[in-house]
């Protein structure tokens, strides 16, 4: 199959997905990452949002790689994320672009807005997928991916539906966030455990309730013609 | 009184509304329907967006003429309706036109991205109903109207508050739908039921609610000053 | 695998679960039926409550036959249903009894009596099912089932979390729901289609939101320890 | 039309619904009132239960004289009331002897016990009604009464559906509740505002949304056979 | 502490906050208010934009007066507010002006357009208040607020989950909202009560669920890192 | 004050609350505990009923004693705890017993069944705190008590109003939870963690929303009358 996880900043998919993401690569499936933005405004120590974006790119590039997957930058300026055409076409290009069996991608009621403005608009992609006349720069495809929202920063606001069991790729998924050096200075500004750290409790917290050492927990998109297929995760 | 329909594509109101307009109409209201798109992404065989638009366009004034409706096309572009001043506008103007007792939209938790932002724009436009100072097209109405969600296409995310019994029209509803004959091919590559035939199904369901044949189901908008009045209701 | 299915009603597990215990059945599975009442009040034809339950635990009898199940009846009485420590006990049995990997049982958002009753206490005993101390006349099980709840009447309160294909076995399913004549005619007087035609109308709108001929939906109990395993269902 | 308000204790139905009821006796339709509890701890200057419940019995009567209803007793323990199938056949009885086209009860979702014991125990019997085998002591009834459910003390965790516009009925409401004279005192040690004040200020509350004077707000039990009918209203 | 109350229109923050308001100012805290639009088609008498919102900034001035803060009028247009960068900017620049530990604005779940554009948005800004590289014209602020929203015009959608007991400061309240002379004429048109006695009305109901005789409620905005803190509350 | 923790279970209060409950102790507040049900089935390993609550009472003493607790335990049966009247008066007497300013209990979310039937009738009893003709064997108190749900054991169905920064208790409140011996080994036989573990990281992710190492979430109960003042939290 074709796995896609499609977030808002550098970092996202590995803080909530990469536990779920190496075990479909373990069984031999492609993995596909995108991103809205390239967190063009994370960091109060790099100068500027170019520097800062190209430093990104480069972690997530690091990051992608320990789980083998593709990547693909919209570039689209971090919390300046808004509805729009432009913004929808090139989120329909990137999906067209992964032609995926899987969706992942961020929680429409997270507060953050660039997680529930890319969550939105990935939803709101769904029915164009097959359309021939949609504007767009990919050919349509006809697969009807099955879409899942992964959890919130510190799980606010997120009940799980469906849990992922990540303890045997608990220790690659860390290996994979630590690839974002440049967010670990400036995480640990705003918290009191870090970044790591924080990506360790989530886990755990998560996988007590299906009695397991660590899980990602994620909840269904569901639209007539495109609904979820709980049999599709790992 | 006036009853005005305002959908997102090309039989919405169909699909989900003209069971009830038809009691309207029967009753001796006038019926008004509008749609933000011409559903001009809805073919994969019909060449183009703008002949789309026109094919549909035409299905629609056949359809309408079933109920009796005026009709106004908003022609804004399918799968491209986003928030903005310009929609606002075209919709107020809409609304003040068909001078509305009742007002039907689709539903504003539907998953279908036309869908929801006609609804919610439709709703973001109730209290500027009256005020001369609103930049439009067409004067002030002083009326009150309630506005009443339709269902969703597979009633995903939906249950109705209150429900209208169509068995006596649920022919001539049918008629209606049959009017949109570009759809049937196009919906049959998505559903394993015909189009009328989901769409018979759907009343049919909701009509067991009610202990009756076929029924259509609504949920009601509600402001301060524009409250619900289900005894307008048919 | 060990299936039991907990209902409140002879006809309930017929009318809403039946089509997933003949897959379960079909891919070598084992099925129990357990029912809180004998549906005693459950005719205005039938004179007396011991004749309506014999006559309706015969019909039970030959419907759990269709899908091959072993049966047992906790007899308590029809919207007598009450939260006391004797039935819990006797629900308790029944789940120690059955040993099962999967149960369903009614919804307890399910407005009518017996069923939130017997699906809150099926809940209430989850936790009790390894206890050696709990009073009891089975002894306890180690295993963690999965708890699913099946469909309102007329899908009222309900909106499925995960759906079960149908298609294949709908015609036994109504064969099933066939062998409960005395409910027939007792049906008719509330509503305007069958009671089988009700049951088909179910299946299909089910069907509608995974793009299938018939289906059934459920919905998941969750406590940490007893999670759901969606890969279990057929 | 017959219309039965079952409330949990004296004064519930003055305070939340009497507005309602002289509509209705003004239409000329007939009244039922019945109560689950006396209301026998509802006071701390009466001394003992006995007295308190024929205190307040008496001042019911007076209360339900200024609408015209019949009045029925269950005399079960005020903040005693549990779910029994003693308690369930009392209720089932006075349903019946209403033979209600209409019932108004608590809120399930009402904090105070009583509240909530009794509105969950009229909803469980509704399916009862027409049964000829439910143990009961008032032979079986055909009609499908709608149920709506009346406000809370101070509206926490309720949001109306529908409105009854009182303006007319205010003041022989306040009449109404001025009857219940034990309470004016009692009540007037857990409030900053006078008994009377109270119930005008709800009231005028609700009035705002509708853009009245004075309303009462409603919301509706479901279930498949008994939906709610809100053109029965007045 | 620093209190930055964040509103829609003139009017909003006297209608709903100002007792509040008045609470922090009487204990020593600096209040800062902001109006993302001076609700420029406020009015059917008052000929043309323009004159309506400077008529309107006049009247919010001296309001703010009575509560002694500084205002910042962002001066988009009414019913015009749509999510972009523009105004997010705007936003962002006059939450880091008021550099707040206490902001109050709308409710997201509030139906007037406006008010809910205005409530997400404030909301949208949070985490960016810190950031340096965020295009802005105010530097970075470092302090968390706690953001609470205030009530809806007649309590619609609106459960507090926290309540600012303001029996002491009512009438300045008052006095603060009679400063908005252009509103009484204009409110009186859709109300049977007029403005400052529905502001009483609804100041008096929340005060019930309290005990007092007014009150105002509020609800939290919640993501990690900015948590609402109860106890900053007056 | 006087703080009152009613839980369902020996090792609840331990679990859930006892790093608050510490801090009340630090400040100088009288703590309280009371217990519906000994846990009388809650070990495989000790042999009988009687022999289990001795144990778990005895443990219960111990670690009250690291928050300096005067306990009371009501010694219903474990998974037999159903409502009903004797149930109600035994809580009611322990409520007026510890004349509490704040109370604590379970969660009614809570799906363990001693934990959701505990907190019910702990909510169902506030009322009846004054009343002097309440069936009793304590006197009416006056005050009324702030009412606070504490987590569910996964943190499942929870999502806390409120936190308590509970780094600087933690340790303490470890060593309350370590007395609870008997717990231990029966408690891993059904989680991958250890049960001090499984707390400590309840704990950790509950302070991960408030930046903090450690913290305790908490839900209100509100009637009028007896809203949650948040104040009153240390």
């Amino acid at each position: 199959m074709n796995i896609l996880a499609f977030g808002a900043h550098p970092d996202d998919i590995e803080f909530c997905c990469a536990g779920t993401l190496l075990k479909y690569r373990a069984a031999g499936h492609k993995i596909f990452v995108a991103l809205t933005t390239s967190g063009n405004i994370g960091s109060n120590v790099i100068e500027g949002r170019e520097k800062i974006a190209a430093t990104r790119e480069a972690e997530q590039l690091e990051a992608a790689k320990v789980y083998g997957a593709e990547v693909r930058f919209l570039r689209f300026n971090d919390q300046g994320l808004v509805d729009s055409e432009a913004v929808r076409r090139a989120i329909l290009n990137t999906m067209r672009w992964a032609n995926p069996d899987v969706i992942f991608t961020n929680f429409p009621g997270d507060m953050s807005t660039d997680h529930n403005v890319t969550s939105t608009l990935v939803g709101r992609m769904m029915l164009c997928l097959p359309g021939k006349n949609v504007p767009a720069d990919e050919p349509p495809i006809t697969k009807t991916p099955s879409l899942f929202y992964w959890d919130t920063g510190a799980g606010l606001h997120f009940e799980p539906e469906v849990y992922v069991d990540i303890t045997d790729t608990m220790d690659q998924k860390l290996e994979s966030l630590a690839k974002h050096k440049s967010q670990f200075a400036w995480m640990d500004t705003f918290q009191s455990v870090s970044f790591p750290e924080h990506c360790r409790l989530l886990g755990a917290f998560r996988g007590l309730a299906i009695g397991r050492p660590y899980a990602e927990g994620f909840r269904a998109y569901r639209i007539h013609g495109y609904m979820p297929n709980f049999k599709l995760l790992p």
